[in-house]
């Protein structure tokens, strides 16, 4: 019989066929992988391609399905247009999709982790006895798989043959790599939703996508309920390995938590949690490993090593995730004990890994995970704050939340904002940072963190100088009052809480200056600063660098990129090769142990001074 | 630094090395698989090769373990002999094992399909702080799994950080293909056992072996308790969709027999349980589906098709087989609704797939599993025999128990034996074979199987004629009258015994007529005729020969091969390759449906007669 070429386009893949094979045959001899969702029977109009010519004439099934219009365009149906001649194929572009961040988006190619295929597999009778599996594996080998080694959980092979006859031998198999996840009955194809999750320590973060488009069809959150155990991941730790039962009831607390959340975005979409098939995680070493039930531990002591950090796929139902049976739950990769997968996360969705230039991510919390460099070569580490950015350990301090004096400005008088209005019941740890870098320019607080005494003070300084009082026998800035029925405490920032946060932005300016050191490199040359997470995106950039957070250098080059953990694991979710990609980064960021490098603690110390 | 060449004999792979090299390193180099039980630390002695020429002098580890006359003789240690010149490595033959079948005995290669590796993993510190899961890999790159991506179970994951450093880091990785599978303290690598099952109808049959050595440690069979449900397949079917939980009945029996069983076997041999890792079975398809929990409902009813007929692997845990946790089920794959995974057993164990010679296999039971070819071509088919064979619908008819006359002779007078002698119960089928082949030989039945009339027998047969008597108005040949006393139940064989008998062995012969006329051979073709199972192994073959139940031109041809089902379920849990060869012959096997082919009831009603 003739033979004629093929040729598919892009990719110039090229194939030869007999005549009158249709273009699904020849682009499964091609190894292209390529989605017949009504099973190549001109249905369901998915396979359209572009043909120039060498094609026979359309089909009925064409005809009904494109029209004249679309057929005159040169469109047709692969399952259905047959080969008669030397062709060129163009195959449609897959879907690419933007991923939001804050401040700008991404776009990503839409791979799904999980594929879904609908076939009609043949009926057996008394000269087709092969048994159901091996039906539905020839029902499967039209979609490539057809020299692949397929395997079936024993729990889907007990429903098979039921399955199959209920649903007159219409199946959709969820395919996952070569195992056949998920059987369903009928044309199950439309539904595909995932659910990218960014595990923290007190927050958890959702969003419910649509596997096929990439759209998000809502955004939810909850509180951790594992800060009932321990507010921060050493006390969780600690709780984890001193309690009966810790780990346990840590590892059921985050489950329930995430399936609850998985509930309430289904139910803010209005659809069923059971059409959700993939869940990837974000979080930090500690929370990842807390969600697969794994202990802790060893995170917390030298030398704080994970238990893993490869990336992990894990079935929904081995973990106990409440979505479809079938789902599988996609971990992020860790890069180290304190340096999680959120940041793997970060990392992927900023791309520092394809940047020409330098540049420096922060993601500041009670631990600020830093990362720095470019596609040649990149450093990160964990620099423990402390609490102090997040309002603990401060006299008046406090979460960002309602009541919380969260920006304080000196220009022409003092004057702040209230989360909420009202009332300022306390500090929030960007407000913190405004108003110690007021101080410092105005000269109420010199280098070494030190308020001075009254009669120090410059002539600029000198009209707050009524605000700088004796608080228990230490010096402090009264920033409000109590009001005028003298209700309400007054919030001030005290000599213990300018110290405290000198620890903090220690730590984290530290931290900075090794990975440049590592690196070789000097502020000049980071081109671009991004600050990721709540606190990252609060905080006024121009206190950070004032404090000495951040090199002043930069000032002008800081950019707040949101819940850039939450991007990647969307990035993740949706497409599996960025999900590799995420494995490449967390294996290509060289790791630095803050802790054992040499001179450290000069440069901490050094550090702490504005 | 100077190359040099390696060759590895046999199999002549060739690998450039550095001077200096260890052997050990040409070896994973080459991609030779390998074990290195002491992780390549020369304390073992178990990877001794022979060195012609090349290698340096011995080191102190050498000499030690090997001693001068090893040395002499070219014997190193790979792990520690270094190269420093071209060298021919003679890698030991790998372990050859005589896997017994009642009259002959085949050899088989040992290669185990789960492997244990012993690793010394590298403790974490302050410069090397990699995930446990990390540096574990990293131990186990040395033994060829460098390249590979590895699969951890979330389930030992959570067991690894603590049994890491309670073991001090020295640890057995039990590791199946790219999953670990297990991880023990310390070195366990000494214990690997198996049991391979023949689980049949009626009875199962377990062998407990050392998957190291080959060796039978011990055998063991068992009532297979699903017969409280139903005598055969037919009516276990039925329990399991007509009874309320039927089919998790039918499920939990037998699991926990095999569970029993094993339990019997590691207590015969004094082992424990937790040392087997691995089970094989093989099995008629619905033993096989109930095993697995899948509904055999549609085996029964026509077109007659399996769930599944391909190998299968599962986790020990999954089917709650009670081994070592990480240990791995192994089911031979099925060849159609009513030819299982022990026909395929038998196929293995007889090599029909290597034969030059055509070959008939026949394993008579209620069905009849009839296999016939050679490696040119083979088929197979399952013939209803009917219960005759085991004495049911007989009117004298029992099992092959205490009490059966189980062989008749009419040389010199009618003479019979009883099994565990004394007076006889019943006949059993190998006898009621017997008695029928006299009876014709005799003239007293004609080919169309009527028992003659007093008055039309010859005068050999006259001697017997007082034995023709009347019973319940149908002609019967007595076989044993009751006893002097009066006391017993006389056995006789009655016209319609004898038509019973006719169905079961016409089912039979029409099936070997069927796969000879598929194959275009007549019986001159076949050199030899295996008989398998418990009543193959009991029949008189010329009895068999005389009735047409085998062509009478194969007498001399027959050979007995005993519990060829069970030395195939051996074979698959030895030898990775074994097994995987299993899959190969049920995939090579033509099936043939003897409902539907051409002109079976013409067939079958001519073989009926004698």
């Amino acid at each position: 019989m003739k033979e004629y070429t093929v040729v598919f386009q892009p990719g110039d893949a090229a194939v030869e066929v007999s005549a009158a094979s249709t273009i699904m045959e020849a682009m499964d001899k091609a190894g292209i992988d390529f989605d017949f969702p009504c099973g190549g029977r001109g249905k369901c109009g998915k396979c359209r391609v572009r043909v120039l010519s060498g094609a026979g004439g359309p089909t009925a099934a064409e005809r009904e399905i494109l029209g004249p219009r679309e057929l005159s365009a040169g469109t047709r149906l692969a399952c259905a247009a047959k080969v008669h001649g030397h062709m060129s194929v163009e195959l449609p572009q897959r879907l690419e999709h933007n991923v939001l961040m804050a401040s700008g988006e991404r776009n990503c190619r839409i791979e799904p982790h999980l594929k879904k295929i609908f076939v009609n597999v043949e009926k057996p009778s008394l000269s087709a006895q092969r048994s159901d599996w091996r039906r539905l594996k020839d029902s499967l080998a039209q979609y490539g798989y057809g020299t692949a080694h397929l395997d079936i959980p024993v729990a889907l092979l007990r429903r098979l043959p039921e399955t199959m006859r209920r649903a007159d031998h219409c199946l959709t198999v969820v395919m996952h790599g070569s195992e056949a996840a998920g059987i369903e009955e009928h044309d199950t194809t439309a539904a595909m939703l995932g659910m990218a999750l960014d595990i923290g320590t007190t927050t958890i973060v959702g969003y419910l996508l649509d596997l096929y488009s990439g759209k998000e069809l809502c955004a939810v959150s909850m509180l951790n309920p594992q800060t009932r155990f321990g507010a921060d991941v050493i006390s969780r730790i600690n709780f984890a390995n001193r309690e009966d039962g810790g780990l346990d009831k840590l590892h059921k607390a985050v489950l329930e938590a995430v399936n609850k959340l998985i509930g309430e975005a289904a139910g803010k979409a209005g659809v069923g949690r059971e059409q959700v098939y993939g869940v990837s995680i974000a979080a930090n070493t500690c929370m990842h490993h807390l969600f697969l039930g794994v202990n802790p531990r060893n995170i917390a002591v030298s030398p704080y090593v994970s238990a893993v950090s490869e990336p992990l796929v894990t079935g929904a139902r081995d973990l106990n995730i409440d979505i479809n049976p079938s789902g599988k739950i996609f971990m992020l990769p860790n890069i180290a004990g304190f340096v999680g997968a959120d940041t793997s996360a970060v990392l992927l969705a900023t791309e520092l890994n394809k940047s020409q230039d330098i540049k420096l991510v922060i993601d500041i919390g009670t631990n600020g995970e830093i990362a720095l460099g470019s596609r040649e070569r990149m450093a990160a580490c964990s620099a423990a704050a402390g609490p102090a950015f997040e309002g603990a350990q401060i006299s008046g301090g406090m979460r960002g939340a309602a009541g919380a004096i969260d920006h304080v400005r000196f220009e022409a008088g003092l004057a702040y904002s209230v989360i909420g209005g009202g009332r300022p019941l306390g500090i929030c740890g960007s407000a913190l940072l405004d108003a110690v870098a007021g101080l410092l320019e105005l000269g109420i607080i010199n280098k070494r963190g030190k308020l001075l005494p009254r009669d120090q003070l410059t002539n600029a300084a000198a009209e707050l100088k009524d605000r700088l009082v004796e608080q228990e026998g230490q010096s402090a800035f009264l920033l409000a009052g109590a009001d005028k029925t003298g209700h309400g405490r007054p919030v001030m920032i005290t000599q213990s809480d300018i110290r405290e946060l000198q620890l903090a932005k220690g730590a984290i300016a530290a931290g900075i200056r090794v990975l440049m050191e590592t690196l070789g490199i000097g502020p000049g040359d980071i081109r671009e600063v991004l600050l990721a997470g709540a606190f990252g995106n609060y905080l006024n950039p121009r206190s950070a660098c004032v404090i000495g957070l951040i090199p002043p250098e930069l000032e002008n080059k800081i950019k707040m990129i949101g819940n850039a953990a939450g991007t990647g694991a969307k990035l993740a979710l949706l497409s599996s090769s960025e999900y590799r990609k995420a494995a490449q980064i967390a294996e290509f960021v060289e790791f630095v142990e803050l802790g054992s490098y040499p001179g450290f603690n000069g440069i901490f110390a050094r550090n702490t001074y504005f």
